[in-house]
């Protein structure tokens, strides 16, 4: 999952499968895919209930709206307070050395849900997806996937209720069971414009859907949940993966199991800005959590867009485009003081403030 | 594998895929399907040379042709001379509770084979496959593996020497990953026509071929072959599974293994004649290994397509029309003694004949 295609910036219509984001000038439109993919904006009355409910303030991911839509997170919400058990599932194809901070959003915002809800976590390391999408071996694959697994260890999940699988190492029995389970009520029909796939695609394509899908489902991990087949599930993701949930959430009620929740974020942009996701195929386009504090700062400084006016009289008057302006949108991200982010924003300056936090904030990894 | 569909006797064109072989009146025309396939005809030289080879009488299935067809056979026979390692991989898909005649012969053949050679043999239980086609549960296709595994152990295999498998119980690590290597060079276009396969079919079944091509390479089994990366494959089996091993034969040299080689069969006729093959669906076509000599005179006196003439007169004096007679037929495929069943056929009791064989050889089973 969470693969990245090079953006084509210029085109006409949006695209969002797993596999393939890119936007027209201007950026994605967010609220286009949120009717089209059929999912619900997480409002602000949804935010004070996750509050309400976990008895904390908001994840900065939350009040900025980078989470910003879900499927039947009421129900999980529900769930929880009626005192019932449910678990997180997430999960990274890995395709780089090492983790950008693209990929640490989704991994940040599990470990606060975690830290709130005192619940499992699931976390799927597809790398055999990487070796049906990439160019890549099946032995660097299982390589990758151990590399990045550090990364992820790294974020601070609950060691006694986080499980950590790689697909190579894990798919059998009763996985492999689930897995059927679903390849035998999608047909390739079905998945084609979801999943943006075409005949002329390998079949090892077309074959794997159903294996992100059955982390889903607790009947999948009989070790970890042994005679619990129903426990409900919670997926924090990015968008792109929702073809993946919307499709286990079809197969769900005709095989016996609970349909996943889910809970969606925004894309991480690329340095270069709006109309693509920050991709661990362009080192360029991406900070990568093993870069040094120099290679951070010089990433910035060469390939950061850049919201800033033409002369500094010009930004001191005006000050810069924060619409466009990449360092402030990465400060939204990871500044969680809020005063401190508008403050930021009035000086004119996040640039400097972006390489200032990183230069801090890599040096006590996790962010 | 090995699945059979309802024959369509009065098909325009004969069809033959894993899942369906059906002839217009007349029958299978077996030549035109090796041309087709682009397989090569098993003749009378290659039949001497196995004889010469393993030092005993051909079997009689080579003697009278329903092993008819090959490829590269002869690479397994110089391998063999050279003084080096095959090995043997059949399988079966189990589909019924007990196996019946059609389906011995392939494990008849490899017993043969196996006692020749003195080689190690696979077997595959596509319990997997027979949950993707069948309306049945896991549970059930699991069962079914279970209990035909029992039925193909006592054609008497030596057990040093065999290993045995369901795809539900063994599906995983070095095998997944040899699955996913095949599914990476096979595109859905690829599999259509061979495997009759259409957009509107789930993706389950797009998803199998893999999953029987690759026990023909060790790798998948490196508990059984440690090291052993290239040893050469020899499959039995039915000419309609020829589709699997013409793919697998494409991909292997592709992902750095051996082509494996092939000896394939003709049908076993349904007992209501040519057009079709015995089916496990249909009880009334098939003879079961479970069957009482009862059962078994029964379907035969009711069942089977006689070439009796239409008196007892005409009979004597024209003999029964052996080239429908399903009777014959199946005494070509059991009967040992050649000349024995050359006088069976100048006698013109066939029938008589095949429920005496039958009465004896299930007292004595395997046959």
């Amino acid at each position: 999952m969470r693969i990245v295609e090079e953006a084509a910036a210029a085109a006409a219509e949006q695209v969002v499968t797993p596999w393939e984001v890119s936007a027209p000038e201007g950026g994605i439109d967010y609220d286009k895919l949120v009717d089209r993919f059929g999912c619900q904006r997480l409002d602000a009355a949804l935010v004070d209930r996750i509050s309400r409910v976990t008895l904390r303030p908001p994840h900065r991911f939350l009040r900025r709206g980078i989470f910003f839509a879900h499927r039947d997170l009421n129900k999980i919400l529900d769930i929880y307070e009626a005192g019932e058990k449910f678990y997180l599932y997430t999960g990274r194809g890995p395709s780089s050395e090492a983790l950008h901070l693209g990929h640490l959003i989704p991994f940040m915002f599990t470990k606060y849900l975690q830290d709130a809800f005192k619940v499992p976590l699931i976390i799927q390391l597809t790398d055999d997806e990487k070796f049906l999408w990439k160019n890549l071996s099946i032995p660097e694959c299982k390589r990758l996937a151990r590399e990045n697994a550090k990364d992820i260890i790294a974020c601070g999940f609950d060691i006694e209720r986080t499980f950590i699988f790689s697909d190579f190492s894990y798919i059998g029995g009763p996985f492999y069971e689930n897995m059927l389970e679903v390849s035998n009520r999608v047909t390739f029909n079905n998945l084609k414009g979801n999943f943006g796939l075409s005949p002329e695609d390998h079949i090892g394509k077309i074959s794997f859907p159903p294996v992100q899908a059955v982390p889903s489902f607790t009947s999948s991990f009989p070790h970890l949940f042994p005679g619990k087949d129903q426990l409900s599930c919670l997926i924090p993701c990015a968008i792109d993966q929702d073809p993946y949930f919307r499709m286990t959430r079809d197969v769900a009620p005709k095989i016996g199991f609970q349909k996943p929740s889910l809970i969606e974020s925004r894309f991480f942009l690329a340095l270069q800005g709006e109309g693509t996701k920050m991709s661990a195929s362009d080192p360029n386009s991406a900070i990568y959590v093993t870069d040094s504090c120099k290679q951070i700062k010089a990433k910035v400084d060469k390939y950061a867009f850049s919201g800033g006016q033409d002369s500094i009289e010009l930004h001191r008057e005006l000050g810069a485009n924060i619409d466009v302006d990449v360092p402030i949108k990465y400060l939204n991200f990871f500044l969680e003081d809020d005063d401190e982010l508008e403050h930021i924003k009035k000086i004119h300056f996040p640039c400097w403030k972006l390489k200032q936090i990183m230069h801090y904030e890599t040096l006590s990894y996790p962010l």
